[in-house]
Formats: structure tokens, C-alpha cells, sequence
């Protein structure tokens, strides 16, 4: 089966299916477009910090830390050690070889270039053949509603450990971002073989990707099958506060709960092949695969089995 | 013998006669200023660099590297690996440490701290007691007249490890450019006991200190003994162009060349023990002593024996 692959994804989780993506489509690396969440980027010690594109870069050039989850493999701490004894903010951990990327990215955008365009310089440059498009190089930002009020993405996820309980999402500069065109232009291809939402977190991953302008549209109008893959195993996020957030919004914390989320917009949604069938959810078929992605090939393996389904629903 | 010293320096040589000094002056640790030369501060990768203001500081916090002369002691340089392999601009070394200072002064002086804020700030993180000052919170940059044209400092200095010839050099914002006020206030003190030139560049590291408006006039106002120590020694330069910028300007390479560029600024003028007598400058008394530093008691020796020969000259 040929044509051409779009995957929606945010950090970790679905940084491993992109590049089980890539592995399985590796006979023709530019039949892969993976479209990715910017809405928890920020601005820290003056560096333009994109966390869920260098989740995906770093996963799909090899670099990623296994056991972490999240920055590189055989990571140094040198730089934040030094920063901690000049009294700087040290809730952000940066790493000295990750740190290398945040200056070139912070550099490079001061010089005028786009986010797409440095992120394009980055995965050239980290020999990724699939391309890596932030889902807009307008400036989206995730915001949570707390007890508190309002706080910004990484100031609730990693400085408060996501402990505050989630009310309501907005993500800041949405209404006017417009969408990435190789992106859009992507989920609009006539070749399209499928669209993948990756097991990425519905709330903070993947919707800030459908909100932007002409994104949800682009899906819902393609002719390609829509899957997407569960977040949740038993009952339980993989990794994150998908499960946490899902609870605290009433909401049912079970694969189909994800499920309901993409209603009218996906065709399948793949659950893992531990858990029960889940309760019907209108219009979505479901599909179980062996979700969790413990070593690199049950990335390859998911991919395939994806992209399998995908290839039923055509024929 | 009490009072105030003011120390004018440059990069490495000044910067450890400056530890010296504070070592000498450890009793009283406010009784010394530390004016330093910014002239080759500059923007590189987004980031702010001070590396005179580094070397001092790296100095006098026992940070410094004892072999490379630059940068600090127990450097890792996996940033910098990490920045070359994505293509980033290399020609300009940044330790993972060192990249700390870099992050944390660029983001305060962002935030609209001045270089003289973000320097005191740094210096109490490390512990150093003395006062280090910018000579200018105003941007000024040192340029150097090649064969090939007008060169940025270091672009000449480090990019092309000083290869050109130099024909002239202009602190390019000098003539606006306020002399820091607490340096200015330090050299008109009433109890001043001593200023001293430390064993730097002339042309580039103390020259840009004197070009700034109040400085020069300052020193030459002031009723303290005012002190140079050599950079040559036995026809060389302990470390960095100043010989080969003597020679390509047609001066002579000697302690007394350097000691002409003094005229009318100092009374003494400290030469290595082991060069012979130089031949008289006018209103300048030659002192002689141990200039190379090759270890901490060494800076230490050379500082009490310049405070020495300052003090005669109250006498």
C-alpha cells in the first residue's frame, strides 16, 4: 500500500508512534508528515523552548532518553548545576546537549527564520527523513484553569508536577494562528493514505492541533481513514496526567473515554489488546493492537498494525 | 596601610593580578574595585558575552581553568559537540558551565537589569567580595583595522586567532558611552591608596577602559600613586597579541614600550625581575618584581609587592 501518511502527535507517547511511523515507512521517508503540538512551547531564560518537537526529533533521530521519557539519552547536567549556584531558575530541567538545541532554535528564529523552517534545519541536520511540521509558526499557547486560575502550560505541568486540579483548557493565540500549509496542505493530499492521531494526550497534545484554523476541517473533509490510539492502558495514562485530567473533568477515565473525544472525526480508534471491548462510541470502530511501547520494535510493530487498519478501511 | 584600590584589567593576565589583589586585600574585602574592559563583550548565538568580566569573575571564585588560561576549570563541552552536530556556529567556545553565566546574564539583561546588576548579581552568587564594575553599562565595542577592513574584536581575536595584521583599533561607542558611576565614584575617592593597570593588553583590554569619558581624567586627577605591571616579559607577551600588536604597530616589544603608552597616567611602572633595566620613560619610575603568575602565591606575592611600591610613593 503507497501514499501518503499524516501523523498528529505531542510529546512522549506519541513521539514513539511517529517513529514507528518512520520506521515502517522508511523504503519512502517523505510519505510521512508528522504534525506537532507547539501549544506547550514557551519562552524560558530567554530560549524558545518547543518541548513535543524535540520530543519527536529526539525519538525519531535515535536520541531520545529511554528510560527518562522526555530529553536526551546520555544526557549531561553540567549546565543546570553551574545555573543552580548562580541562583537561576532551575525548575525547567535543560540539559547540556538539549541546550544545544533550544540556543540554535532561539537563534535561528531571532534571525527571522520560521519555527517550521529551523525545526526542517534541525531534522536535516539530525538526518530524520520524515518531515516534522509544528502544527502552526504562529505562537499558540496552552493554558490550564485551575483552583488557582489560569496558568501556563509548563508552569502547571512541570513546575506544579500537574497537582492542580484541571478545570478548562484555552489555547492563547489560536483564533488567529494560522495553520502550517505544508501541514494543511498534507491532510488535504488526494494520495492520502491515512491520518494517524497519535497516543498523544487529547486535552494538551492532540486538541490544541485540531484548533487551529482549518486543521479539524482538513480531517473531517479527507476522504483517508482516521485512526487514532489510546493514551490509556487499563484505565491508566501511559505517561502524564491524561488519566488525572480526564478524572477531573468528569470524563471516563478508559480508552473510550479518549474515544468520545474525536467523535465525527476519526473512523477508528485503536485500544490495547489487554483491555475489554470497550462500550460502543457512535461512528468510531475499534480496533485492538498491542499499544504499549516498551522497546523500538513494538513502536514498528504498532505502526504497522495502524496502518494495517488503515488499509481496511479503504479497501 | 588602609584605603580604598582601584584595579583597571582585561581577560586573563589582569585577572589574576586582580585575584591577587583580593587575596592581598582579603581582611577588607570592599576595599577593592575591579573596573574591567567590555570592549570585547559580544552577541553570539543570542547569547550576551562579557569574556573579561568571566575571566575576573572565574578568577577571584577559584573557578578558572589553570591550563587553558580562559573559561573555567572542570569544563564538559557536550553543548558545544551537541552544536555541531546540528551545524550551529562553532568557532567561539562555550563550556556547559560557562554556558550558565552566558543564559543568566543574556535573560537579566533581557529582563532590563544592567550589565553592572547582572555582574553583582553573579559575583555574590560565587562568593567574591570585591566589587567587580563593568567600566560601562553602555555598549562598547572594540574594532580592529586589518589588511582586509575593520574587524570585530572577536572576530579578529578568536575567529582568526589574530592573524591579521592590526593597523588601529576603535572602541566603537565610547564616545557616548557613560563610565559606570561606582568606577568613576572609586577612582575620585579621597582615601584612595592605590590604582592599579593590570598586566594586560594595552590596546584592547586597558585602552578601551581610558577611552571611556571620565575615566582617563579620573586617574589623572587622582592624588593615589597609579600603577602599571607589565604584560612583557623578556620581549614577549605572557599570554595573547599584545607583543605582535606592539611589533605591527612599529613599537617596541619591551616593558618600556608598553610603559609609553602610560605617559602621563602613572608614576610606576612594574617590569619582571628578569628583564634588564629599561631605558627611562618620562615620569615614569620602574619598579621591579615577579610578574609571571604561574600560581595562586604568585598573584598573591605580585599584588602585595605592587601595593608595596604604591605606598612608598605615599610615603
Amino acid at each position: 500500500m503507497s501514499g501518503h501518511v499524516v501523523a498528529l502527535c505531542g510529546g512522549v507517547g506519541g513521539a514513539k508512534l511517529a517513529h514507528g511511523l518512520s520506521l515502517a515507512l522508511a523504503a519512502e521517508p517523505d510519505s510521512l508528515s508528522i504534525i506537532v503540538n507547539t501549544g506547550d512551547d514557551f519562552q524560558h531564560l530567554g530560549l524558545s523552548i518547543s518541548p513535543d518537537l524535540d520530543s519527536v526529533m529526539y525519538a525519531l533521530a535515535g536520541l531520545a532518553d529511554p528510560v527518562k521519557g522526555w530529553g536526551r539519552r546520555d544526557e549531561t547536567w553540567r549546565f543546570m548545576t553551574a545555573l543552580r549556584e548562580l541562583g537561576g531558575e532551575s525548575w525547567f530541567q535543560l540539559g547540556d546537549a538539549d541546550l544545544a538545541v533550544h540556543v540554535e532554535r532561539s537563534w535561528r528564529l531571532a534571525q527571522g527564520a520560521s519555527l517550521t523552517e529551523v525545526t526542517a534545519h534541525l531534522c536535516r541536520a539530525l538526518g530524520i527523513g520524515a518531515r516534522v511540521l509544528p502544527m502552526s509558526d504562529d505562537p499558540v499557547r496552552t493554558r490550564v484553569l485551575t483552583p488557582e486560575g489560569w496558568l501556563d502550560f509548563q508552569d502547571y505541568f512541570v513546575r506544579r508536577q500537574c497537582q492542580p486540579t484541571v478545570r478548562e483548557f484555552m489555547f492563547s493565540g489560536v483564533e488567529t494562528a494560522r495553520a502550517q500549509p505544508d501541514a494543511l496542505a498534507a491532510l488535504q493530499r488526494a494520495d492520502l493514505r491515512a491520518i494517524v492521531i497519535c497516543p498523544s494526550n487529547p486535552f494538551v497534545s492532540v486538541e490544541p492541533i485540531l484548533a487551529v484554523r482549518g486543521i479539524r476541517a482538513a480531517i473531517q473533509q479527507s476522504k483517508a481513514p482516521v485512526l487514532a490510539v489510546t493514551p490509556i492502558i487499563g484505565g491508566k495514562a501511559i505517561k502524564g496526567p491524561a488519566a488525572k485530567m480526564l478524572t477531573e473533568l468528569g470524563l471516563n477515565v478508559s480508552a473510550a473515554g479518549v474515544a468520545r473525544r474525536y467523535v465525527g472525526l476519526i473512523d477508528a480508534f485503536v485500544v490495547d489488546q489487554s483491555d475489554p471491548a470497550p462500550e460502543p462510541v457512535p461512528d468510531v470502530t475499534f480496533v485492538s493492537a498491542a499499544t504499549l511501547m516498551s522497546s523500538v520494535d513494538d513502536r514498528l510493530w504498532l505502526a504497522r498494525a495502524v496502518l494495517r487498519a488503515a488499509d481496511t478501511f479503504v479497501a
